[in-house]
């Protein structure tokens, strides 16, 4: 896409004046050049990459094709005070495996939609390509394509192509009465991070490796491909979804597309780091808000309880814990059981773009 | 995606004060469940949409998969003093058909990434959304799934994912030295309505049926979908893209992909509307500025002279003008001919996002 309407501020060719070199200075074409440079040389299943009108993917012939988009914009979803480029180029791409994974897909090709603002030095662009690239080699994702356009805030949108898994994709809808909940991981981190970083939480009651812990699991989050994909092939799990929105929000999504179902989680089996558990005792965090907090990008999912020996087994071979957290119930909606007794959660939801 | 951190100015549950329902009101949830209402059930080659982590799509088995994203920025892309929700939802989806288009393909399933500012109105999103899905029912494309953001700016990106055709897809490169260079419809139309819309060209020369026109071919570009295909079908191509930076800045894309070929083109045979031609008659504009005025949103290809039956053939089974502009040649520039003289281009060039 062009943009036809030239703009005022424009820079000369850049670089010679002492000062750092821009995205303005660098040109649309000559951060494609780049970039190309960069990509691996096309091959039989992906004869056209980064260059053309569109990229050409030859899958293996298979259960069919799963997509999933994400759209990051500066301060709102990040924040450039305290995440870099390298941050940002991993985590951009993660949040799309961790859709992905959520389904038991396989990631293949990757599309870079980025707004970038003129006065962006060229060297931030080449951290988060590098950060990008990184991630998807070691999930031999290809980038594929994208668009690069000028704007006023920083907006990343990801699009993933993968393969379907063998049997078929695990959906958000398929959870049963009496079906245990899962989660991988642990709860609430990315959450704590966050205000860490933020300094909304004080830094005073952990030492620095739980510091850095909390911050990267929000800065980066692990995408959990692997699991996905063995907890689909297994074919013993009949609802699932990645924890963007926290964990009682995303449940809510779960119970409502598989039909109006409710759960009750207990409190004492929630998993939470040991730093996590830090914050919480010490009184600056509490239960709600880590089950609240979102971008655990962890994966929670409902099988039947025959299904515990396999489900165990599965988490070894993956080397990620998973967590029986409660049980899904037909009384719509969520409650918890502390100390025995079932209770109503608080008010407090997930994220909701518009009116938080 | 989740926005972890709260920002002020959070709308009431909205509507009931009078005033017009924003998306603040209508809420990240209450859009996508609207969105879901609106679109097709499920079908065996699309089980599922809107709604789960990633869309899944069995595409019938076949050559593959073409991608293409484009991002669209307000103020950058368009303008929304004078562009409607109606004419974006068109142009955002046109944009990338015209993509799928220049490699010969056929577009199936969009992806929708919008990030919204809070305060747009919830009447401008449903118009947006009805238009788009308009020309997507067209194009026999469904909307499968995408993202919703808050964001300062309106930012709309669009992925396209289709099927490539049979043979292969016609690539920018595969120019040969003395192939035809053809161009579909009339060239500047949308460059001229751009600079009406804007002010910046007086429409005094013009009747009413022509000042529309142009805009129109501003707003909504027409995509060149069966033309494409049809041109892929043949065989006879050897490169083509679709004109969005111009037909000098994409010419040269096209021959710089070749081989650093050169061409010359024949100034009097530029297909222009009798409306452009106009307001070039009245020198409100001239050849050059149509020629990189960009937008366009036609073919321009590259064909043997033996196929030049067989091309005429293809312009009427498709009613659309196809016209040969010029000629390839190994001389690294591109010429125009004017009055049997060859001349050098004028320095204007194509559009480059970061330094116009």
């Amino acid at each position: 896409m062009p943009k036809p309407k030239p703009k005022p501020g424009k820079r000369g060719s850049g670089g010679r004046s002492g000062l750092p070199e821009t995205v303005a200075d660098l040109g649309e074409f000559g951060f494609i050049e780049t970039l190309r440079r960069r990509l691996p040389q096309a091959s039989g299943s992906l004869p056209i990459g980064v260059g053309d009108d569109a990229a050409w993917w030859r899958p293996a012939a298979g259960n069919g094709i799963l997509t999933t988009t994400d759209m990051l914009v500066n301060r709102v979803h990040f924040d450039l005070d305290y995440t870099t480029a390298a941050d940002l180029g991993y985590k951009s791409l993660a949040v799309n495996l961790s859709d992905l994974a959520a389904m038991g897909g396989e990631p293949v090709c990757a599309y870079l939609a980025l707004a970038l603002p003129a006065e962006l030095e060229k060297i931030w662009l080449d951290e988060y390509i590098t950060a990008f690239l990184k991630l998807a080699q070691e999930y031999n994702v290809q980038l594929a394509g994208g668009d690069t356009v000028a704007a006023r805030d920083l907006t990343i949108s990801v699009t993933l192509n993968g393969l379907a898994p063998v049997n078929k994709p695990i959906l958000r809808s398929g959870a049963a009465v009496n079906d245990d909940i899962y989660v991988s991981g642990s709860i609430g981190d990315s959450f704590c991070g966050l205000k860490l970083l933020q300094k909304i939480f004080p830094a005073a009651a952990l030492n620095p490796a739980e510091i850095a812990f909390l911050q990267g699991r929000h800065l980066r989050p692990a995408a959990r491909v692997r699991l996905g994909r063995t907890l689909a092939a297994c074919g013993r799990v009949n609802a699932m979804l990645d924890i963007s929105d926290g964990v009682v929000a995303d449940l809510g999504h779960l119970l409502t597309a598989s039909g109006e179902l409710g759960a009750e989680l207990d409190q004492a089996a929630i998993p939470l780091s040991p730093a996590a558990a830090k914050l919480e005792a010490a009184g600056v965090t509490d239960l709600p808000d880590l089950l609240t907090g979102g971008e655990d990008y962890e994966l929670l999912f409902c099988a039947n309880p025959g299904a515990r020996a396999e489900i165990a087994e599965i988490a070894r071979a993956c080397g990620v814990n998973l967590t029986r957290i409660g049980r899904v119930n037909d009384k719509r909606k969520i409650l918890m059981l502390v100390n025995g007794k079932s209770e109503a959660l608080s008010g407090r939801r997930g994220y909701d773009h518009f009116r938080n």
